[in-house]
């Protein structure tokens, strides 16, 4: 193993368990990825989970923390933590860390939640987005509205350096969803990328014109166009997914407005699917680079003057 | 077996198929259902379905026809027939049923489904919704705007006696897709009528307020509020409901406008959560009694033309 490790760090989400060994000034040392998201530990046994993915390195190195954020701090992952309202950033999140202490004598700190409410009075929550933000804007991003996209898409308004107000749209777990299990996946073909059905779905999706309806209506052109063969059964699965993006930038638009720059953070071909539909609508997304998961874990664990052991 | 059969009608859907027994002026001698609907039957057994279903009716009266609409005439059906484009009424669904014999002789006759073009040019289509709004029509209504509540709600438009023009919103499917495959079923417990969270629901679902998103973000409301212990898991199905009635009236509302009466067409206990939801909105919705499938049925045979054999 090369290189002092000071940190352990963990992104614990649903389907993955993402780990970082990290060096004095937060460098990063090692990192591994496991398919053992919390969803897929039976029976609780997440401490079995951690020593099958990184035995060694706690092993190597007696006095290390480890620290954690994702949904391992839900109702079904490890240790619940309660969430912290916004606003808040570092400082709100790293006085409430949860401490705990594994079999081996190692010390592990749990990240909290944050909530917010809308002005419609709805409460919203994240878990695990919040570490990524801190990493994004410790890294100096200069966008105030962010967008996580993935299962759950999360829209964030930063203040400063500090989580100001977020809304979580559904948009991937739809897409999985109605491709699956509704009427809307039986006429699709494979999911070859179709650049001119993704268009075609995100100029929709994106449509302001109220008589369009919403979502509901919407949808329903998925089949719609299908059966009327105007969307070749190739190119439904682009479409849906186009339509649902669109959908999403025009409820983001609703809320938070269009002005100013955006910063997009997540998974490569997620981010590009984005971009690009944001530039149908004449915006830009500025794809923010690095692992900012990583990076806001240190430096949680610095700011809650974490050291070994 | 009671009374001279002088016409069958089938209102052959996805899940159910609905049998009736018409005398010669179209008095219902006998009606039965069977769990049979068109995904039910495999390998394309649909006449054996059906002689399992009337096989009595049919061996009792060798000239009668047979009328068939709905699902059962879709690609995944028995027979294909192609949409007829709005506005169409009796005339022209009448002028264009498709024939077969079936094994025993007997002449069976299938409608064919309509189809609509948005001002957005979408394309929408029916089948077998059609057949009921006829029905209605024919027994007197006055409101020329139906919902027609279900896994895909129908609105439409009346012109006359012909339909002018329809959308099809997919509120039945997402509360079924929704509740079982996605995280928002994960806190539910039971499904017991909860009227204060299916009211909260109707009243988010309804709201026009722009930056409340539309429904990737409203629908992860039903985990936030369960997380939020502000509405009991045993209300969260619902909330749900409601939520998703609230949006399709929200939809509709953008779409049809809400002036002049509603009329609703469907099973009664969905058609009261209907009328709760529109009064909820200040707006009444009449139920339409009767079974409408059956009279339209009769209707578009004897236009036809139809006679024993």
């Amino acid at each position: 193993m090369r290189g002092e490790t000071a940190l352990i760090g963990l992104d614990w989400g649903t389907t993955t368990l993402r780990v970082y060994r990290f060096g004095a000034s937060g460098e990063l040392l090692e990192r591994r990825r496991a398919e053992l998201g919390i969803l897929r530990v039976v029976n609780g046994a997440f401490e079995d989970a951690l020593f099958s993915t990184i035995g060694d390195w706690l092993t190597a190195e007696k006095e290390v923390a480890v620290i954690a954020s994702g949904m391992i701090t839900s109702r079904q992952g490890w240790v619940e933590t309660p969430y912290l309202p916004c606003p808040a950033g570092a400082e709100e999140l790293a006085a409430a860390l949860t401490g705990r202490r594994l079999r081996s004598g190692h010390r592990i700190l749990f990240v909290p939640g944050l909530s917010t409410r809308g002005a419609d009075g709805m409460p919203d929550v994240m878990r695990g987005e919040e570490t990524q933000i801190l990493g994004a804007l410790a890294a100096g991003v200069s966008a105030r509205l962010l967008i996580l996209p993935g299962t759950h898409s999360k829209w964030v308004r930063c203040a400063g350096d500090r989580i100001a107000h977020f809304a979580t749209m559904m948009t991937g777990e739809f897409y999985d969803v109605l491709r699956r299990h509704s009427i809307l996946g039986r006429l699709m073909e494979g999911d070859a990328p179709d650049a001119e059905a993704f268009a075609r779905g995100v100029a929709f999706g994106t449509r302001e014109d109220a008589a369009s309806g919403g979502l509901l209506r919407r949808l329903f052109s998925v089949r719609s166009l299908g059966l009327c063969e105007e969307i070749p059964a190739g190119g439904l699965a682009s479409y849906l997914s186009g339509l649902l993006i669109g959908s999403e930038l025009r409820e983001g638009r609703a809320m938070f407005g269009d002005a100013g720059p955006l910063g997009l953070i997540g998974e490569t071909g997620l981010v590009r699917r984005y971009r690009e539909a944001l530039a149908a609508c004449g915006r830009e997304g500025a794809a923010l680079p690095g692992d900012p998961a990583a990076r806001g874990l240190f430096l949680l664990a610095r700011r809650a003057g974490v050291t070994p052991g």
